[in-house]
């Protein structure tokens, strides 16, 4: 694979990917959506169908990784560093084109969900339960759900904890794909079974951080966040931001040590 | 492929994908079926399922496009727009089928709900919700969702934009299908992958304006809907028709670009 | 393969199909179930995953036909009756098998659920909607619906459209099997995508009937309801059983002939 | 296989299986959740997922039984019981590990859920509906079914029953995997189709006792439950956990008699 091609699918992948899981999150939550409230196997199945969509798309030009904790992972079990920052690069930048394009398709449903006073409050408005009187205070908007993630409880410790357990899961799965695949490369079924390993990850770990597991799935949307014409739209929750890189890099170095222990 | 193949197989396709997607509309919206209010998650997977069903089913035949949009992005791709009309024909001939069997097979339903005081009205009956006003008033009845699309917030540029971008990703996935057969031909797995793109589709960009992202999905179902001698059925909201038949044509044009400048 | 392969096999994967396929019933409808009131989403992909798994199981031994209306179909297209009452005989003694089973599996639920006085009534209790009433008036009893299939509006011919309808859908994707496979047989894939065109059928045309598409699938556990010893079990609506029988054997006849001339 | 692998991928394969199957659990039941109130579908798609990625992962290892009924079923269908306490061995310790995880992973949910006054109760607290008093009679604490099963009525004739079925259809789909294959081994497809397996038997066969169907699932997050400093806890239901351990392993012997009987 040319650097070319590397930075331009996982640009295209992962704009893909951040354009269907930040719409689902959209639908979901935006007032004036005919998804609203249609609950977590929604958001979960949603985010795992970008997946599916973002790796069979990308695939061909540049393996889709489209997560820096996997261009991590493989690097590490390579021992191959080279190619890093193009793909790191290209996912930064498509996580923000996707971010952007949520925005886009979903104009008129943000306009109107932070417009409404029920939803935003007027003018001095307080948040009125424990959990939004908190995520107030860090600076979390109405709808920065729907661009990143963020804790039920917040507790650096375990916050990192969840995201670090979550992405081992995710990178044994992408490491044990190259023993599994016969030499047939990722294909149509890898991508089928990536897909459904993040729903897997969603349903069983999400609960508590709402499972990042990608840096670049978290830190894009949220400069993308932090820059819209968003009325009302809220802070970015910058303090929290860390948690999503830090942990799914720790992630993927302990999957790459398990892997080179165990399997390799 | 002969004419008469692509022709027969792309009106049987059509219609079977028609008479699953308008029958799960059918299915979650009227009275006196099993699945009134299933929500949102049986929607869009009903959708994704009539997707693999119909294209399965219609492969052998005719390659299973089932959708204009995706016949213009081929003949874009292939630069051979020899075979255009016959597709399309077949298409528009089988949406209107498929709508017509939807009401066959639900013609019970239709009739309770359509002559249910409480959800037409009675005489000179207003509509209660600022939406339903909206969408009284453009000609949108209380059945025209089983058969079409239609706007949460009435917006043209904002809803050309939402089908364009949702259209864009259906055609990236089909024409890199190209690229991930390996020479296999579309096949089961790739019937099934397409199908959830779809899914995927629905969930995370279906929210604003109901997902048409097929030209022949939408036409078609409007014209039977027009036509049937259904009660109370009101209008076919003829001022959106375009929308859902200029957007996908636009982002097939737009995806097979980008395919052609970044895959080729 | 031998006869005792086709009995056996379609013996034990019908056995396995109405276990599950009737289990996501009782599981949704019983007291004292852990899924109860799950939602149609759970029944369809119940009954869909109870194809996958039957499916499954029985095609090595028997081809997996696990349903008159597709070995009628298959006898069409071959020209070759001569298994046909090996095939169906194997498939409603299994369906009578797989209903027994749920009873065993779900025991205390039933009890539970029909010594329930608010559920079944009291002594001369009265049916209080409409479509109770009518139930009631035709004999159908308050779990049958864990055993077999009944319509939501009572109209002959409307239900048996559905059910023709719905059973030529299924047909024809059996029936084009053997062209997607390119001579590998079904496999596992080809019993994913027959499970998920169950599921596709159930979410679409499932509304009005509850799609039995299988004679045997509705006539076996119709049977073994009027045979167990459920207490206040009610009637086992024998005036509605010819409907699932006759529907889907038109519905077969009717896809083979689309074959025939189309596909063949 | 070495021994040394397979104890080394059934332990990491089975903590994998508890880590996301334990995990959906706790995030639909715990406080602070997400995922709360998610449903029944969340919970057997959240399991049956988890075996996908756990089978997946594992498999390249020792083969992926991650399941001591499986283990017994195959032994006894190849004569050849000596790796039986390897794989068991490491069913058990990653069984266990994964329901640490588990705690690690919720720790603030854990002790969010067990603090709270209006579900565990103040001093003196009394359950209030009659399975919740049979249940706390028995020793079932607040969050044991994040850890372990438990039947919604107490029967051992039905609850044994419950369970052998349910291991019946999951081993009898393991077993004629080996002919489904055509010799190329388990690969994704095979992960994939046992994974939806678990789904069909959780949404047919789990009302019941919540289908363990795997004594290791059961028993080692059991002892997990008995270890762990969760405040509040309650007991960890003793006198019921032989059901999960010997139902299962009875289920394996019938399945494999009929296998070695009908397929062999």
């Amino acid at each position: 694979m040319s650097s070319s091609d590397i930075f331009i699918g996982e640009t295209i992948g992962t704009a893909i990917l951040i354009l269907l899981g930040g719409g689902v999150c959209a639908a979901v939550t935006l007032k004036a959506s005919k998804a609203r409230n249609a609950g977590w196997l929604a958001i979960t199945f949603g985010w795992g169908f970008a997946v599916l969509t973002a790796v069979y798309t990308s695939a061909p030009l540049s393996g889709a990784h489209l997560n820096p904790a996997v261009t991590l992972a493989l690097a590490i079990k390579d021992k191959d560093f080279s190619n890093l920052p193009t793909y790191i690069g290209g996912q930064l930048l498509g996580a923000m084109i996707g971010a952007t394009l949520v925005w886009v398709a979903y104009y008129g449903q943000f306009h109107a969900h932070l417009t409404d006073k029920e939803i935003v409050g007027g003018p001095g408005a307080q948040a009125t339960t424990a959990k939004a009187v908190e995520a107030q205070e860090q600076g979390a908007g109405p709808v920065l759900g729907v661009f990143s993630t963020g804790p039920e409880i917040r507790n650096a410790v375990q916050n990192l904890a969840t995201e670090i357990i979550g992405t081992i899961v995710l990178v044994l799965a992408v490491l044990t794909q190259g023993l599994n695949d016969k030499g047939n490369g990722l294909g149509p079924l890898g991508a089928l079974i990536t897909a459904l390993v993040v729903v897997s990850i969603g349903l069983s770990l999400g609960g508590p951080t709402g499972y990042a597991i990608n840096p670049a799935r978290d830190l894009g949307p949220r400069i993308v966040h932090a820059l819209l014409p968003l009325p009302n739209k809220g802070g970015s929750d910058w303090s929290y931001a860390w948690i999503p890189v830090v942990g799914p890099l720790i992630g993927a170095a302990i999957a790459a040590g398990i892997y080179n222990v165990a399997f390799a």
